[in-house]
């Protein structure tokens, strides 16, 4: 019998849908899932249930699937992130042959990667960290794909993964080899961080028109739909008019009945931990991930609803959805400009070779952050890989200079009424710290000089000459 | 001869502070430092120097250093946290008797602490890590000491430390014992972050006057002066003022020849990735790491404040300094409201027993951020220990109802001008977004069980019962 070109391990949703999106592009695909007792037999299921009728084979042990598979054998694990990846791995290697290559899909932290390809490299197994984006119905129907790790274990995946990607708008499929060691998974969980930046970001709007303008759902859902057009035209965009046009049985909006407490699963935090890490100012990205994790706090939040009164700060301004809009443009440019920063900030760090056209290219297609905004930004690389800030790309500046009247206009309408606007606040203080010459910091320093005789560098000064003051002697007052 | 109370090891200026200041009341003080071939003799320095003429005795070998102290020995290592605090620990651990007590008292990392009490414990020595703020000036007529470890070693050096500690306006010294583990450095930690806040905060003000309200720097300096006062003063105002009179030899202010790329020792970011860690929402305190890190990159910003345009939204507003002086004085409640939440989930998360009302106390001298607001803060964790949240605290329902226009004016200020006010607005963000009863999670819910089912809870359902909705299916548009 011919062998299979590729296995899946785990037989979760993702990993069905992988197995079946295969199939679709007539590759011979084994599957298997390790089973429990007590838990559902998801081999069993899979085999009478979405693979029945198809060549796609199942097995119901591990020594016959890695046996099925044509040598160098490629096995993708999609199996829940953590400790179980490890015993999959640990479950595989005595069975696999040098040159063999495994693909971790999940979202796992890019330092367990790291890890992994270091313990791997030494058995001369090849290990490829590979972010999956585009929920399920991308892994059915053509997902985001971000591979990266042992180089030489490229070439003979890529036409599998190639096939089953997402096509582009921008040419090609949205799957290219993001470079050495974790830097596919590095890339996905920026994916993510960018990903909560937009949520919030619309989040806002919505509360906005919803608390500010006194807007019906149905002009709500209207507004949105209108907005998801050019360059603000994407995926969050299209869910979200499909949200605000879903009724449960009794005929009222599903999203009324929805409790307002964000959860996460940690890819955003993981962002935020690592600028911190890396000193690269990600403060959108944070401030999102922090919203998140105080709507999850709805007690505190009633009690305090009771508690704290609103004041206005004078007369308040009026507004239009246009405005919105335009802050939802300008903030969603800061969200992938903050992306991009870590990403290149951990390319040096790291020594990886990030192809930051191609991060862009891979993510207009197949996954949640796929918008319009990503085809400039891919182009901008392309003619500038070494642009140090993606707001300095000469596409976004007649952008940034038309929607910036809005997004000032919109944030001072959430702080003048109270409505929380996190995001759209910090986006715009990204912007305006960026682009200011001389900041407070000099005071900052001077401070730190006083109290801890940290010293300071002076603006009449080469850079690396450091001065105290003696700031009790010389004072005039 | 009498056995010494205590012993310093490390001789830089906080060492020598502390000695000079333990010696000042009346104990006996051995100090000892290892000296490198090539580097400054510290001991012969002291010895010769600020210790001339004093009981305090220098030691050049560390045994001797050791025999000279009284048991329980008790040690003060004030040398640099890292792999240096291991070194000198491996260092006097074979020298020690069992109950010897070794203090750590540099800004260690509380995960270090945690580490080496364990190490030590199992040698049956005591160890205690100590915050100490207040820099040189502190370290010599007062700090504050936020000791926390080995419950047994705090008896045998209360008086000591309370003794060297600034006397606290609420009573007794700026000394209490803060708990089992590392609570003391993890207390210093967040004393940290909220120094990075109030510093950011009066740097945005300062912005705001010299950029906004086009204010020189003598009308700047009265104004910071006038505001340091009631609830307001703060030492830090109180150094803000006295930079805005330091003149260099040329009569010019010092502070205009600074370089706006604010310096960091770590400390602030610890407390971000913390709070990230522990699901807290610390937007102020985070913002204000990053406005130091996006400081830094001044050449970056040259370029950008080249390329971008600022553009305004709509007509502005007019402000006056007492908007900002109530911008200041909310900004400074929610940074110490985010740092003492913070203390309250460590304190749930470690099982730890941190006396909230004493660590107020402990802050309201001698330290950095000792300010007039830390009397209300005792009294209000003093009335009610369980506080949620320190917002929340009756005292200060008042305030915030009082400051909460100007404060709103002066966000919108910043964001009409292109002036960046990320701790200002962060800092609003927090109040807006605990006192929201509904916020817009319920889309971001909804978002994330369309592409992820991740399902979602309902607001007319007991919470822990989960939903799925087929979003694609049954929408109505």
């Amino acid at each position: 019998m011919k062998k299979a070109d590729i296995g899946i391990y785990g037989l979760g949703v993702m990993g069905r849908n992988l197995a079946l999106n295969f199939n679709d592009h007539e590759f011979g695909v084994s599957v298997y899932n390790r089973n429990l007792p007590g838990e559902e037999d998801l081999i069993a299921a899979f085999s009478s249930g979405e693979a029945a009728g198809t060549p796609i084979r199942t097995f119901n042990e591990v020594e016959s699937f890695v046996a099925s598979l044509e040598r160098p054998r490629k096995i993708l694990l999609m199996v829940k992130a953590g400790p179980p990846v490890d015993a999959v791995i640990d479950q595989l290697t005595p069975l696999l042959d040098e040159e063999d290559i495994l693909i971790d899909g999940g979202n796992t932290h890019y330092s367990d990667t790291n890890r992994r390809l270091e313990t791997l490299s030494q058995r001369h197994l090849r290990y490829i960290g590979m972010g999956v984006s585009g929920g399920e119905e991308g892994a059915r129907h053509g997902p985001s794909l971000m591979p990266g790790g042992n180089a030489e274990a490229w070439p003979p995946v890529q036409p599998l993964l190639e096939s089953i990607a997402a096509p582009s708008p921008e040419g090609g499929s949205c799957c290219a080899w993001m470079g050495p060691q974790s830097a596919g998974h590095f890339v996905k969980m920026v994916h993510n961080g960018i990903e909560y930046a937009i949520m919030q970001l619309i989040a806002e709007c919505y509360q906005l028109m919803r608390n500010g303008l006194n807007m019906e759902n149905q002009a709500i859902a209207h507004t949105f739909e209108s907005w998801d057009s050019g360059l603000l035209n994407s995926y969050l965009l299209e869910i979200t008019t499909r949200i605000f046009n879903t009724e449960d049985e009794s005929g009222s909006l599903v999203l009324d009945h929805i409790l307002d407490r964000a959860g996460q699963k940690g890819t955003g935090r993981w962002t935020a931990l690592t600028a911190l890490e890396l000193g690269v100012p990600l403060p959108l990205i944070t401030e999102s991930v922090f919203a998140r994790s105080i709507s999850s706090f709805k007690d505190l939040r009633r009690q305090a609803s009771d508690t704290l009164r609103f004041e206005a700060g004078g007369e308040p301004n009026a507004i239009s959805t246009t405005s919105l809009r335009e802050a939802l443009l300008g903030g969603q440019l800061v969200a992938f400009a903050e992306g991009f920063w870590l990403l290149k900030t951990a390319n040096e760090e790291f020594d990886w070779d990030i192809p930051f056209s191609e991060v862009a290219r891979t993510w207009s297609g197949g996954c949640i952050i796929r918008s319009a905004l990503l085809q400039p930004i891919a182009t901008s690389f392309r003619e500038n890989p070494d642009l140090p800030h993606l707001l300095l790309a000469p596409a976004f500046r007649e952008i940034l200079n038309a929607v910036q009247g809005g997004w000032r206009s919109t944030a001072r309408f959430g702080v003048e009424r109270g409505i929380p606007v996190p995001a759209t606040t910090a986006a715009l203080s990204h912007y305006d710290n960026l682009s200011t010459k001389r900041l407070p910091a000099n005071l900052i320093q001077a401070q730190r000089d006083y109290f801890g005789a940290h010293r300071y560098e002076r603006l009449d000064r080469p850079g690396g000459t450091f001065f105290h003051t003696d700031w009790t002697g010389g004072h005039k007052g």
